[in-house]
């Protein structure tokens, strides 16, 4: 299996409020196909989908139960400066997002915090020190 | 906030188990360090990253309640050939996976399989005719 991720899934219970949520929201562009109840997001060289909770579960051959708090997955966006973290934050929330952690110092050595979009996923927010983040916005590992 | 995911991590159960099942079982590399209670992969432009689901929960400033089953987040690999996606589905059953669904034709006129890894994480491999991987595993939607 090759080493990489084309695109990731969040599963949503309304799927409206989770596409305003990252276009209007946080100025996200999706692609104009919104066909067939899904919606998409090109990041970087993969994809970041959007699709119903029960649909996704059924699709996996599994069951959607209600989450229990935390899906044990969690995003994450580095950025180029500490203060856009505070930034990214305060916008997330403002789009409807709860800010889970504000931002602040790690104990890595770097600076980050967390919100939860409008269906309780999470993403954490970080200015990582040691990592660059190339022109594109890819990151490499310092010894990848 | 820009539109990018730099890093996907996984909450897992068994540091160990996880670390076995991505480079043992699924022939993916590591970066050497796993200091602090972490395994980085690098994964084209962003990175994945094992973390103990406790200690990810309390960073994110969450409870770590068992799950329910459904994280309500997919990972998905796309393949260059509809071969691959029963062939990546068997080698993470003999990894220690387990095959959720087995390939077969989707609604979406594609050919797709499901697998959960030793944590319960699902990824669907697909073999999508419509969307262009490019030579360095990169995937551009057709309209993005």
């Amino acid at each position: 299996m090759d080493q990489r991720i084309s695109m990731v899934t969040l599963g949503v219970d309304d799927l409206e409020r989770a596409r305003q949520f990252y276009t209007e929201g946080l100025g996200w562009k999706s692609t104009g196909k919104e066909h067939e109840n899904v919606v998409f997001f090109q990041t970087g060289g993969s994809v970041f989908g959007l699709y119903p909770r029960e649909a996704l579960a059924e699709d996996a051959n599994t069951t959607a139960n209600e989450g229990s708090g935390f899906s044990g997955v969690a995003l994450a966006q580095n950025t180029r400066s500490q203060e856009e973290v505070g930034e990214i934050l305060e916008e997330a929330e403002a789009a409807g997002g709860k800010i889970l952690k504000p931002a602040g110092d790690t104990f890595w050595g770097g600076y980050a915090g967390y919100f939860s979009d409008p269906d309780g996923h999470i993403w954490e927010i970080a200015w990582n020190p040691f990592w660059q983040i190339e022109e594109d916005g890819s990151m490499k590992l310092p010894d990848a």
